[in-house]
């Protein structure tokens, strides 16, 4: 018998950072050109004029190698000088925007006012980068995550995010407007042998993806395995923890991610340890944290090699 | 009998770095809020969906202490982040944006797009910069010069003077788009004692906003005084001396700057030696050329003085 076969064609959903360092290793464990990164659009805003959409730069400048890894957002090397003159102007200083970070907007924004699509424009984008991934922005349409709270009304995502550092409980999150999917995103799923769902917030970084018109149901015909954002009852980076607790009243953990799959995970990849709260769903059991690069690239050979056995294992 | 009368209240008008410099100079020679500067709007461009208004800035910064003196535009201590990721990303980078001069493109266009008027901004802005002076555009709507070239058609001014380097030979200058001048502008003129026309570029930077409607009559009826830019035969920056020989046939001499101004100057004020082609028309012959801070003061005073004896020579 010959060794489990590796998954041709993969598609992969992400939020910001976690799903970016996860694709980051997944773009390098497989052939060029096999990777689809698709990313959420619904935190993206119009700040100061400009289109700014977090997860996609996130992702950009991941794959790039050209990310902050310290920091944890943004670009390396990374200066801030139009921020202190917005700051000296009065002007609105809350959203962190550096200098380099800046010329993506700019570019992004003045392309978008031409005529061109956001999916266009991320392909060009991310070809300058030199990046070979596919990356496709989830929709070219405004979709906005909306975030209700306990105590200060709905807001948009940013606005809770950032503007109030996550602050106010969560009751609810939903989406306004559901533009259609990016062109050739359901044709890349459905030609797909895999999808993958990295370490994201499941629901502000991936549900706004599954929520677009066909997105749900291609990938529930297709083998998807998602690596699980919480590790060890904790959130590696962001609120997910406590909304977790607030949206289901359950505590944080492995297992209140596949709850909150269920129907459409074949596995779920959790940290050491965190298997006990799977009720049964097939799980890849590893070190899940990526504290380096070659973290990355180790995870997603694991997870790949871990997907081709599933494959082999189960008639087609 | 007392000694000459200082102007009460002054309004000048400026192009860029010239004419920044002067206004410098006369503002710190006059009581705070005497001086009103009327500033060329006819460069104002969009570039990267922002709305950049190159002599405004300059006189912004130059006002503030916040000029870049030696390179002559922009601000001190600029840094080239964004502009050189932009580069990166193949997209527009033959203007040379700073990333401090950039927030205030991005303040300004966001506030036009909120529904501000450009003199409201720009009293804003340079508010916030601790500028005393009141600084206004010449016009809230867009008015564009335009350069009719002999080799490459009509150009708009910064695609000229920018993109092609000011190469292209000038066959005539003209102005589309004749807004109304600025609220508070010819209330400005009719209620001053005084005019004076910085040494600026005629043609492309003073020449707009005597088109504006009203301007030039309300200017006449006022003592006008101007500091040519032309010294000793050549420009000190810019393409002016090549403009006169193109636009008059004429060599370039301060001469050619008062008969462009004919009818309107009480006086011009010139460089030592320049008096020769005057035509008999009173001058204040001196320093004209601002190397420091000092310079602009002693010159600022000089004519101020000079056009205080004038106006006590005369009759009311």
């Amino acid at each position: 018998m010959s060794g489990p076969a590796l998954p041709g064609r993969v598609v992969a959903l992400s939020g910001g950072v976690g799903g970016a360092r996860f694709l980051d290793g997944v773009a390098r464990a497989l052939p060029p050109g096999a990777l689809t990164a698709v990313v959420n659009t619904g935190d993206d805003f119009v700040h100061l004029g400009l289109h700014i959409a977090p997860d996609l730069d996130t992702v950009m400048y991941t794959l790039a190698g050209l990310a902050d890894e310290t920091r944890g957002w943004g670009l390396r090397e990374e200066t801030f000088a139009t921020l202190a003159m917005v700051g000296l102007y009065g002007g609105p200083d809350w959203f962190l925007l550096g200098d380099r970070d800046l010329a993506t907007h700019l570019v992004r924004t003045e392309a978008l006012r031409g005529g061109a699509t956001l999916s266009e424009v991320t392909a060009r984008l991310s070809g300058a980068l030199g990046i070979q991934t596919r990356l496709l922005p989830m929709a070219d349409g405004p979709c906005r995550t909306m975030i209700d709270t306990l105590s200060d009304g709905t807001l948009a995502f940013q606005e809770w995010f950032v503007g109030r550092r996550a602050q106010p409980a969560v009751r609810a999150v939903h989406f306004e407007g559901l533009p259609p999917p990016a062109p050739g995103l359901i044709d890349a799923i459905d030609a797909c042998d895999l999808v993958l769902i990295g370490p994201s917030n499941p629901y502000v970084s991936i549900d706004p993806i599954l929520a677009l018109g066909g997105v749900r149901a291609a990938i529930a015909r297709k083998r998807v395995i998602a690596v699980s954002p919480i590790v060890a009852g904790r959130a590696v980076k962001g609120p997910l923890a406590t909304m977790i607790h607030e949206l289901t009243g359950q505590p944080p953990s492995a297992g209140a991610i596949a709850r909150h799959y269920r129907g459409l995970l074949a596995a779920l990849v959790v940290e050491h340890g965190d298997q006990g709260s799977l009720d049964g769903l097939p799980s890849l059991a590893t070190a899940t944290i990526m504290h380096t690069r070659d973290d990355r690239l180790r995870l997603a050979r694991e997870v790949l090699a871990f997907a081709g056995a599933l494959i082999t294992k189960e008639p087609a």
